[in-house]
């Protein structure tokens, strides 16, 4: 299954996601609350952006866990960030726990993450490798759904005209989270028209984030009538700050508010609010938090 | 703290201590029953002799989890052996998670595993160190209490005129099993005279199997009088089939019954027996079990 | 590029192929003399058979090089083995060093390793893949050429009808090493089939070995009439020692004689052969070996 | 034996040492020029400084060869950093490869780097351990001598009052990197004065280099009259671009030249001099290099 938590807004430091808080994302590693097994072991990963050093995400993977990794924690503090995807993983029975299959993944300046899984997927898998262009076929080098779940998302954004180039995709426009929403959902309907078709009646759970540097869309779904999606918690607030101490000078374009998504609530704050399931939450770092809500087949309502 | 198994008998395959049984070393790396934290995710060893082949044991370390490890599921099914150590860590708080702090740890034809902890072990550390001689003081490579206590061991191993020449070593002798639950005795003593001395009154927790490949002692022990020990079974019968299955044929001199002692009971067999607490088993190939007391300071009373 | 060494014969130790010779496989790990980069540090494999204890091999994959795993200098020397594989890589520029890239890959009672590379693999994959059936459609868990080789190979085994249950793989039978031969041949004269098509004129080197247990073939092959193909050896005679050393007591059916098949030559021995270019070594435990020549498009001829 | 390279100066990417330069760190890890052995694949460090966000350095270590490791790749294009250092190892004989045994090392706010060996290591080994305070006794978790030779210079910052707490180190003084080399000088000869009494004849070689985050000390020393010390060289200018494009945006108090020093010159530039042997070189943010000669047991001369 795997737990998630993303950061959107002024530079913060990686450790007020990765290790401060007293719930955070390493805790969430060995003693997740939220769902039945607390262990998420499998290896982690963590991107970040830093725009004015480079156009492509910084992506630092292993398959060791998160909660000894000597490097990670002395990382987190020294690098701060205006957009981080940070990732502890739960590898399915019979996925391999190696490089490949880390997430977040990358392509250009967008980065996917997920937590769940795909009913059914190696039933789908060649049919939906078939279904790509050249480019995103070739986007797959491990095995988990996730990576495949990816590859779609590439396509629709090749398809759509979308600029890959990461030098284009971080420059702001109105349309631009929304737009990363769409993709994101017609990915998840395209999946999901082939669990229909090809599966064995497995639910599929989708809580899937995909950033580009500048705005970030990220879905609380499943498709189980009779379960609850997995847990997905939104902080919205003028700082975050969850050690209570202020350790970055902001610079002039540095305003804006703080959003957090996360699997698991960070902190006690009570300003954490739950994502409605089947929902998609719409990030940019200038305007206010939108959620969109989402029908059986994954497609926006009212988008 | 830990989990560990042993095995001594007639060949196994290691898969019948680390794969097969429900209650399997693999599944108590992410849930133990016996110990409040069910994860031991900080690296495994496992050690193994094949006297026919080789006078030292083989010895197998990784800092990843065992669980998502393909190689270890592989060759414990493929290989066999009378005389098997295999161990899963959880690195205490501050301890690294490195291949020179897995255990087993092996010198010359021995080895020494061990579940606990050594009270106040920062404190003792120096002046544990100098009361090696160069030999031993040379042993430890990496940072845990357990490599510092088997220091101790091969000091007095070394002391004793033992042969630890491993050719030497797994020479059988009426008194082989017990001299090595004499010299296990010895280590802990010492170190708890300095743990007395120079500790800050935290208990101490050793469970701790040492062997030589046709010998084992291992003990259980603590030293709070209000805490039990870590937990530890024994299983005694004229065969270990967890599986219900017979893979080995037998030589002629793979007689003898077999000996299995884990932190935790690997089946459900009612012939699993708890090992009384301060207390020290004592096994040989081609003897019954024996248990000896130990009184408060580690020392065999009655031996 | 990387390098390879295999063993079929009466049970050696994994040493007398690893570390034992004065041009060890380890030592072609950062000192290979018979190609220009002389490093294949990109991880390793070594995969092994214990037909009396289980029927598939053993697989130790490891994604550090070679010259520094401990565990595998341990392990070499304590367990034996008639069919033993073993594999140093040098991965090609961009491809991963990753745990699902090393060799040999294993499925049901199979091996396969190779040594070169698959001319413009990345334009004929996607074809590669379409030809593929269902069950070897899913073989491919990383992203090497010779993964996707090897799923060719798969595929032809099921085509054939061949028993790959190991159970079944292992029973010897007069054909046995020559179906073999044949199966790899086929998958070779398929991927060069597609490389012809679709690819950019880059030559194929396909040093490539395939075994069961008791039987192996293994080519000497590249499609560039300009170059050699790279280097490869075969050793063989009443017995392998390449320490002078007799280690391991033959049971009475033990016999038949050695054979190594090497990358480099492992000693200095004046037995060693260089295996024309272009031609399949047949080998089978209790059989002489045979070399096949091979035509431009990687059939057998006169098989 | 290994390579490194360091930088001080204006802000710049990570890749600016390690990935871009023709002749870059991460070359050097597979082709070293300098020394008879190219191969430098036994694990890296990467430590650098970022003042405006959090005291204490990063650091960065892996067991795996620099050369095929993405993360580092990835995140090098995206750190920036005014003080960095970068490290590829070539374990000696018998030193493990693991993440104890990674340089740099660091303690507070320092960090220290070694290309080359202490002549005889293990004769001294324990009376090195036994002149230390309790404080740097504890230092060395791993196995190497460098690390030895760390704890000895923590020790001479603790007996000379030197703040290690790591904001008070970074606050900038006149003599700041001058005391900083007068207390590398100091350790180096402490631990040569043991190598004299208690070695075995074999000369040292100590290209050390140590760091706070706005000063560095580096020497290119060894105790062989007849040898040359290891290869260094130092690049000095007033901008260190090596791809000749400028990334990054300087801010007011970005001024100052940048400094590289480097086992091996990264690139062709004709401004990188060799660093004369047996010297110390002093590097300060604000002030121009200093050269300072040592004598034989290490002492600066004319300081």
């Amino acid at each position: 299954m795997c737990r998630f938590t993303l950061y959107l807004g002024p530079p913060v430091r990686l450790s007020t996601l990765v290790t401060e808080p007293e719930h955070s994302l390493i805790r969430q590693s060995y003693q997740a609350e939220e769902r039945s097994e607390p262990l998420n072991g499998d290896g982690f990963g963590i991107g970040w952006y830093s725009p004015r050093l480079w156009s492509e995400p910084a992506l630092f993977h292993q398959i060791t866990p998160a909660w000894s990794n000597r490097s990670l924690q002395s990382i987190a503090k020294v690098v701060a960030s205006p957009c981080i995807m940070a990732h502890v993983r739960a590898a399915t029975p019979g996925s391999d726990v190696n490089l490949a299959n880390c997430h977040p993944f990358g392509y250009g300046g967008y980065l996917l993450m997920h937590n769940g899984h795909v009913g059914g997927f190696r039933r789908i898998r060649r049919r939906l490798l078939e279904s790509l262009s050249d480019e995103a076929f070739n986007v797959p080098r491990g095995s988990t759904d996730t990576e495949h779940l990816f590859a779609v998302f590439v396509d629709e954004l090749l398809r759509g005209g979308c600029p890959v180039d990461p030098g284009a995709s971080v420059e702001a426009d109105g349309q631009g989270a929304l737009e990363l929403a769409r993709r994101l959902s017609a990915s998840i309907t395209r999946v999901l028209a082939l669990v229909e078709e090809l599966g064995d009646g497995e639910s599929s759970f989708l809580n899937v984030a995909v950033a580009d540097g500048s705005r970030v869309a990220v879905c609380r779904f499943d498709t189980d009538p009779e379960e609850q999606p997995e847990s997905l918690y939104l902080f919205h607030g003028e700082m975050y700050e969850p050690a209570g101490r202020r350790f970055l000078e902001r610079r002039q374009d540095d305003d804006g508010e703080a959003m957090v998504v996360s699997s698991e609530r960070l902190t006690g704050d009570p300003r954490w609010m739950a994502v409605p399931p089947n929902s998609m939450l719409v990030l940019d770092r200038h305007a206010a938090p939108r959620v969109l809500p989402m029908d059986d087949l994954g497609r926006l309502v009212d988008a």
